[in-house]
């Protein structure tokens, strides 16, 4: 499988520092996945035919800030898959990571996307050009970095449908809230959280709960079959919330949790992020810091909940390393 | 998909219950399962080459107490795959059920199995003989009822090692716990687990910890490549565990819990069943009634926990039907 990176952000790096120390891992020995690019937006790239040294290429980008300028990238090597790993930028609804994996797919060339813009905004499309081209277009990292909650649902509930999805999505904003259940104020626990890297410098995508609403509508149209763009998900943050109110929820036998979900509403799927007090008997109340959960209510498997417990950042690169697999083995000529 | 399914107990009732009524359910639409036979120990048989009327078959069962005797059974009729839903013996080491699985396989059938016997006595030997074959083994139903516990990890780890394993896994005797927390005595509690028809007539393997010992086994030999017989997991039960016991564990802030645990020692697989107190920040010490848990802790997806909430046997049944569903999606000459 020889993959073609775009973006070397925090999740990129770590697929590769992974792919680098590939004898640490057991279950990814013999592994047969060849990084021939690695493209970026404003810190050059990288290309080789023959396979990237990645421990290479790591410390070259870490010692230099980036790559030399590229003036053309990708055209001309040969490759069987995008990694589209680019930032998500939900003012441009998904762009351009949508056109990346539009692009890829015109091509002839599977996607794996870490960015969840194209499930949001061009699931859809997307899934029915992969479908037509006989291609696959797979994002395990999208929504709770590489816990398989889609893998699980398309190979673990065939036959059943889901009617309901909640969870606990955004890493930042439950973090704040444990942080103000400690007693620390608002301000300090998002410095916090931006220095231990789980907010970014400009929060306000994750307080606005706008974070969250972009993972309601990727679990919406890919688990449930809906159309729901992120703008339809009604949406509440968690600006203004002080340690009073958190403790007072507390004080009640309940905490304050930002919920995103979506349900079945005649024939379209809705959905919604609010701040909700959770009673203690719920294992919600339990999600600290920057663990996930996700709740799926279906007809035939019941309900089912899925936990991720505080995940470092080789959990997101993981779910990238997921997908090339899942292309490994789907392919019959390149058996593992 | 052609079915013979051997027993016809709760399980396989439910089985064909959902079947009977597909229409039901909105993603069974067009499955193409059809049942030719249901051959029971003591209940007789009941054999249709085109296919078995299954509403038909649900009201004969219940009005007559079961099916006409039967000569012969499966011999002739053609199927894909045999359905294995008899009861587990625990002192027979998962026999008849092993056999069953065998010979279906050595006919060139496909087997799923219901019963987790020959997952914890004979995985090794069951699933190198399908391979060999090109058969597939399915089983999902057997650990967690329909949730996908064994999907999850087949799909939606690949690459990833699981170290650890560890569930509360059977249902009575943590539905006897919750009793006694709510004040109930052991025998009370026990009678009407068995009245909810939680609980066998003969709860012993419940309550000694064989269910949950069988369930290690066959978490470890699936999940971890282990080579772990029940009689090897070291076994606690609920035995002469009484209200004061278990509310002096709340007293302090926690809850007793019956936990089955598998983990790695050098190069083999351990595991035990033990009694513990999970303290309240612990999503095991929400899990009440016939709900059950695992924790799956692995080197690159990290720590994933999965709950199946109060279940019915509709879920139970539902995982032989997803089993079946698989071998659908798998066989490329009978598309969905």
């Amino acid at each position: 499988m020889r993959a073609l990176f775009l973006g070397f952000g925090n999740v990129g790096r770590a697929v590769a520092e992974i792919l680098a120390h590939r004898e640490r891992y057991p279950g990814l020995t013999g592994a047969d996945i060849t990084v021939v690019g690695i493209v970026t937006g404003s810190h050059g790239a990288k290309i080789d035919p023959d396979g990237i040294d990645l421990a290479q290429a790591l410390s070259e980008f870490h010692s230099s800030g980036g790559f030399p300028p590229a003036l053309r990238a990708g055209g001309d090597i040969g490759y069987d898959a995008v990694v589209e790993m680019t930032p998500l930028d939900r003012r441009r609804r998904g762009e351009p990571a949508i056109t990346h994996v539009r692009e890829a797919l015109a091509r002839g060339r599977h996607a794996v996307s870490a960015n969840k813009g194209p499930l949001a905004w061009a699931f859809r499309d997307l899934s029915r050009l992969a479908r037509d081209r006989g291609l696959r277009f797979l994002y395990e990292t999208a929504v709770m970095d590489g816990v398989p909650v889609f893998n699980l649902v398309r190979h673990g509930l065939r036959g059943a449908t889901v009617h309901r999805v909640e969870g606990i999505l955004n890493s930042t904003t439950n973090a704040i809230l444990s942080a103000l259940e400690r007693g620390e104020s608002f301000e300090e626990a998002l410095a916090r959280a931006q220095r231990d890297g789980v907010a970014e410098a400009d929060p306000g995508d994750d307080l606005e709960g706008w974070d969250a609403a972009v993972k309601v509508s990727a679990l919406a149209n890919v688990l449930m079959d809906g159309d729901l763009p992120p703008e339809s998900v009604a949406r509440e943050g968690i600006v203004g919330v002080d340690a009073a109110r958190v403790r007072e929820t507390m004080a009640r036998g309940a905490r304050l949790k930002l919920v995103g979900e979506a349900w079945r509403d005649a024939d379209a799927v809705q959905g919604r992020v609010v701040l909700r007090e959770v009673p203690m008997t719920d294992p919600f109340a339990l999600v600290e810091d920057t663990s996930n959960i996700l709740r799926l209510v279906t007809d035939l498997a019941g309900r089912i909940v899925i936990t991720e417990e505080r995940p470092d950042i080789r959990v997101t690169a993981y779910g990238v390393i997921s997908d090339l697999l899942t292309l490994i083995a789907d392919a019959p000529q390149r058996p593992m």
